[in-house]
């Protein structure tokens, strides 16, 4: 897990045992006391539906989470705030660190409702107190590059710059650009997440830049501007040239740069419009090279929109780091099987399966997937006739040592481009509808509950 | 700042300076060379509008804002990784401190569109660089913080406990329980949070205390669960009663726990009918002051709709961590000022004054909030004739040091309370409309820029 092993780490690994809810060590304390705290436990990861009837999600923070699980350790001084808890429970803590499996889809692989996405297996106290810090990352992880996975997809090739820290809690940002990155994205405005997972870093000037270059009378002065910046970047630099009038900060950004100016930025307005005037200007001064940028608001739907205009790159900020509307991927923690039984909660409207499970997509011979699916953790794969089928779900930890050899960023990048290119044509559309493959139960006992 | 000095902090103060996107170090580079880095600059901290047309936003963030930027210095590790910088860049950010002034509103306070949230003063250099880490605090903070304040009031005195750390990034969860405590909200899931902020934490068990506990033929065992849970914690203890039937659940808990039964949680269904049912039949098995707490995707609509039934206190979890509806507030940070001279981005509707400035809040006599008077930094006070006037902004750092005698997190929680109670009536409303209060402009050299 390259990605996850930093090139350069200011920060010494920090403990991620307190990234828990409260409610995890009281349940602790109560299982100490009676005993079921070592019972044979089952969890699992998993989202009952897509968000905003999405046709598909995309894993991302496994490698986080494995990590995260390495680091869930107590310190004394953790401990001594912890007057809540008896001694018995504080010791078990003291002595806490993960001897179970994990199991689970690899990042960039694509989910849909019900996918076994993780299995966490071992004793009940050690599974139960890993539940919030694993779903903090999955979600947080998930939810970033599932809309980014279909901004890329609307962006029809042409490269993408994440550029939304500013929008989003200042350590989630670096998170967001990786999963960004993980979708298709091509950079990151975010230096740490540059740094840490060894993501292209990309960007140059904001309007402040053009703001700050002001004559002795305070009027503005953006050719001084873009002087400076190619004098300190070189003509390959991009200009920012919305600050005041667009037609004349192009006319200005060429006078100064000369043709082989690299590319124009355009942060504000009507893009459509906007952009095609602005080429049809490059191209009339005969910088034909010179690329367009545009950063305003952009979204899979606005991307989409500029798909016939003259458009070379673009830099999204807010909507990738809230993920375009679904801030978090839903996904859940639950209990499926205790000493080999089945579990399940019956309440209304929460339909689940019991017992731990793995996965399976199934390819036509031409690539394109069919359909996934699910059955139970242990049993042979399902027979697929003529189709291929592909196991989802692999081992991370055993015994509760992380394995060696998982994929990497890069590789779960690659992954993830080509599982979009593999799902039915109509599964990469925007619009809301039902998920692009169906999901099969096949295995399980009869439960009565529908999926 | 009490509240950003942890009672027990795991983990060495970390630098802040990565949190920064790459544009700010080319700017930095492109103003060291050619002599603009040095002059004076005052950057702005504002929003342009209230998201999903709210009546008010509250300000969150402050605190950890101003340790951000005192965190805010280069190591050589970092800096050996920018290999995008030249040596007088990098020189500069090796002795990097802010030297500079920061003023603003306090946390707990109201704001509008084009409220002066926070105003930084200083070199060019050195404020330019301060961008996305300021940004990333406000906005993530203040994004929950405006949509707990709704929640608090749809509560109307009722409780509500902050459960969603699981919801978003690892560490944004941790921040989003000291916004929702800030906003009003009385305890919250995170035991980082719990130390690092001296907020109460809460919680007793998950649906999965419930499924652990089965039969030798994996049949369920609820009575045996709760009274393991009671063993361990008290009949003080809230149970979780909606595992498998709701009605059976809390006649086991009552059965096992008496009528000194601390508390039954709900986690499904429709709450309404649910609760008065329950409510129904605690009181009828005798158990009057059983508490009735709810929590299944609640946001302050859904609280508002439970207004007339039976509930004592709330968990809510998704919602408030993505700002229900808002995951960042948009706030942006803006140059305003360059040596004395205001300074303005006059491309299409985005409309703002330059120079820097203060405000004020206009009150009645009763108390009740009139307006907002925005005007420029140091010039007199406006007349407010029979009205009362009250500064908004105060000072923060000066000469590079951060003021002590800030208030703390516990003082802000009751400003924002207070300031809830003197808003006009109707500006409580959850429904969309207008800000609250009106923001007048006073002193501003005509710049045809509407607001």
């Amino acid at each position: 897990m390259n990605d996850i092993a930093p090139r350069t780490d200011p920060f010494p690994p920090r403990s991620t045992a307190l990234l828990t809810d409260k409610y995890e060590l009281t349940m602790l304390q109560a299982a100490l006391r009676d005993g079921t705290a070592h019972k044979a436990c089952g969890f699992e990861v998993f989202s009952r539906r897509l968000p905003n009837e999405r046709r598909y999600g995309v894993v991302a923070g496994t490698a986080r989470v494995l990590q995260a699980i390495e680091a869930f350790r107590f310190s004394e001084e953790q401990l001594a705030e912890m007057d809540f808890l008896d001694e018995a429970t504080l010791d078990y803590l003291r002595n806490y660190r993960f001897t179970g499996q994990v199991d689970g889809y690899r990042e960039g692989e694509l989910y849909f409702p019900y996918s076994p996405i993780l299995t966490v297996r071992g004793t009940f106290a050690e599974c139960v107190i890993l539940e919030t810090v694993i779903l903090s990352i999955m979600n947080a992880d998930s939810a970033v590059a599932s809309a980014a996975a279909r901004m890329v997809t609307a962006a029809d090739g042409r490269p993408i710059i994440e550029m939304g820290s500013r929008r989003t809690h200042e350590y989630a940002a670096v998170t967001a650009a990786r999963a960004a990155y993980l979708a298709g994205f091509v950079a990151t405005s975010n230096l740490e997440a540059a740094q840490r997972y060894g993501i292209p870093a990309s960007g140059t000037a904001a309007h402040a830049w053009t703001l700050l270059h002001v004559n002795e009378d305070g009027s503005p002065n953006e050719a001084a501007a873009f002087r400076a910046q190619i004098d300190a970047h070189g003509v390959d630099t991009t200009l920012l040239v919305d600050t005041y009038d667009i037609t004349q900060g192009v006319a200005t950004a060429i006078g100064v740069a000369g043709t082989e100016l690299g590319g124009v930025r355009i942060d504000s307005g009507d893009l459509g419009p906007l952009t095609r005037r602005v080429r049809r200007q490059l191209d009339d001064l005969g910088a034909y090279n010179t690329k367009i940028v545009v950063s305003s608001d952009l979204d899979e739907f606005a991307i989409a929109g500029l798909r016939g205009d003259p458009v070379d790159s673009y830099g999204v900020g807010t909507s990738v780091v809230t993920g375009s509307g679904a801030p978090t991927a839903g996904m859940v923690y639950k209990l499926v099987e205790v000493e080999g039984h089945p579990v399940v909660k019956r309440s209304s409207g929460k339909a689940m399966t019991g017992g731990t499970k793995t996965a399976m997509r199934v390819h036509r011979k031409s690539g394109v997937a069919v359909e996934e699916i699910v059955y139970p953790y242990g049993t042979p794969t399902p027979d697929c006739g003529q189709l291929t089928g592909e196991e989802l779900v692999s081992p991370m930890f055993r015994d509760g040592r992380r394995l060696e050899g998982l994929p990497d960023l890069e590789t779960s990048r690659a992954h993830l481009a080509q599982q979009l290119k593999i799902l039915p044509w109509e599964g990469l559309a925007l619009s809301r509808d039902e998920p692009a493959i169906p999901t099969r139960f096949v295995g399980f006992a009869e439960s009565g509950q529908e999926h």
